[in-house]
């Protein structure tokens, strides 16, 4: 069965029903530790147990789907959104839905079975953030889809079900509701200031440096000021970007020298912590917008969404970013 | 150091620092499977293990802070919120923040040493209902309150950290994010059709039959359209109230037996599952409100948040929320 996309109309959220998932073994699971599995279906070999790969960074001359890659990537098994098909946006009463077409792509970040990418040197890194952007590029190209999604799962607490290191894309037929809310808040800021917010906040961070973590010159690593979770982090470049895609390979190279260093730092500082990272950047056919800079925001997740964030969308966070981001500077690498 | 309201300026959410919680045990504590505790602080005779009681019902004659109480209501004792103070807003270069002024109280439901209210006779429900009404009565007088948001951790893995079945208010100096989106969803629905979108919604449900779990009369629980997490389940009354604090005591007698029941089904459907619970009603000071309608958010704790939903806000459900209400429907109470 396709997945749906349905609208709640009360939150205006959307959710996506993806009956497949349910199959996934790792659903409904309990708490477990984390460690390297008996089998890896992402190690090289093993390439008939995921779907036949999309794209793959490999040793020229060695065939698709065998081992001789660096980066590879496949659909997700499960994916909760698929590429065939037709959007067919209809009404249900008071509700809305539409068919579940999009991208739902793993990546899989090095042929190591890793559990996070910090344990690979900084060129493995590059080729894992190269191949974001050659996937946000390829999939751009599809006029029914509007925005793509690159993100990271890693540990069982920030749910990841595969140990070994990956990332996942995701790419909808809408711009997703947090997203549109950011962009809104910088068009407003923009229409009113005539600058980039987020221009404006690297500004303010990196005079008033307490909540920097570090500064690779065109990147900075800082604690936002209003984490919703214990050392929440973001990874932004300095200068005005709004395209992810748009990166060039000085850019590359930083962002994976600070992303890295910058994961690292809360690994050591806080243990093999789980997190999730987002990379947030801007629609697929807008063009260059002087309003919206895209941005990295990283979350450990070291404590649990209660009753009151779901309800409110309020998050209590008990460490103040400024005493986080001492805290993680001084961590030694 | 008391608390302090800072607001995300990208994405407008607002996050209560409050550095007070970090000494709580349980923060950041991993996952334990939940168990009756070795002390209970919420049992009768530790009543000086919390903070002065707020209200109580008890045995005529008997004192504040001893036993004889049947619910009872405490300051929570690492409140992200306290009432003493000034709100204080101010800017700080692009950031905005105020005082955390409000409400955080503990409401124990019982005496009894129950994990869940579910495992209490209906007119015990009905107490704690009542004390619902009663608090957020008495905090709307407060003219620097606008919202309170009752709600429910039980279970580790639902960010519980105490296993007495207790329930949470927290009132905030502004009308958090999630509810100003809901009010103006209904707001704009009220406009273009005259009606409540949640009158609308149960009437929609009411003919359909196939999300409904339970109508008891005047309340229906019932799958939502477009459900966050497999299994989450609403609670509203079918006919129009603003205001959850205007209930009369027919209400409170269904709402107690419907509530009650319908997370029964959870848990023997499912297996003493963790939960989320959250009442969304209007702001104190709206007056009654021909386009908003209160109503209670049951999310059980199957599914982890991850990268995906924290960038989005948009939810993966694996489980259709039509086969769930037929799975709920069916379990034997």
């Amino acid at each position: 069965m396709p997945s749906e996309l349905r609208k709640d109309p009360l939150s205006q959220r959307w959710v996506i029903i993806a009956a497949e998932r349910a199959r996934r073994p790792a659903d409904f699971d309990s708490e477990k530790e984390d460690g390297p599995p008996h089998f890896d279906p992402f190690a090289p070999g093993n390439e008939a147990k995921t779907p036949p790969e999309i794209a793959a960074y490999r040793t020229p001359g060695s065939a698709p789907n065998t081992p001789g890659w660096r980066v590879r990537v496949v659909p997700n098994k499960f994916p909760a959104l698929q590429v065939e098909g037709t959007l067919n946006k209809r009404g249900d009463g008071i509700y809305d839905r539409m068919q579940g077409i999009g991208a739902h792509e793993v990546i899989i970040d090095t042929p190591l079975c890793v559990r996070s990418f910090t344990e690979l040197p900084d060129a493995a890194v590059q080729e894992m953030i190269w191949m974001y952007r050659d996937r946000l590029v390829d999939l751009g190209r599809d006029k029914r889809l509007k925005h793509g999604m690159v993100f990271k799962n890693t540990g069982k607490a920030a749910g990841g079900t595969l140990y070994h290191s990956h990332s996942q894309l995701i790419v909808t037929p809408i711009i997703p509701q947090t997203v549109q809310q950011k962009m809104e808040a910088c068009r407003q800021f923009y229409e009113y200031r005539g600058r980039c917010l987020i221009c404006d906040l690297a500004a303010q961070e990196m005079e008033a440096k307490v909540r920097v973590v570090m500064d690779s010159g065109l990147f900075l690593a800082l604690e936002p000021y209003a984490p919703r979770t214990p050392f929440e982090t973001w990874v932004l470049p300095k200068n005005h970007e709004s395209h992810f895609e748009d990166i060039q390979q000085q850019g590359c190279e930083e962002l994976a020298f600070i992303l890295k260093r910058t994961v690292l730092r809360l690994e050591k500082g806080l243990g093999p912590v789980a997190y999730n990272y987002m990379l947030t950047g801007s629609p697929f056919d807008s063009g260059p917008l002087p309003h919206f800079h895209w941005h990295i925001e990283i979350v450990p997740r070291l404590t649990k969404q209660a009753g009151f964030e779901w309800g409110t969308g309020f998050y209590i966070n008990p460490v103040p970013p400024e005493e986080a981001a001492e805290f993680l500077r001084r961590v030694t690498l």
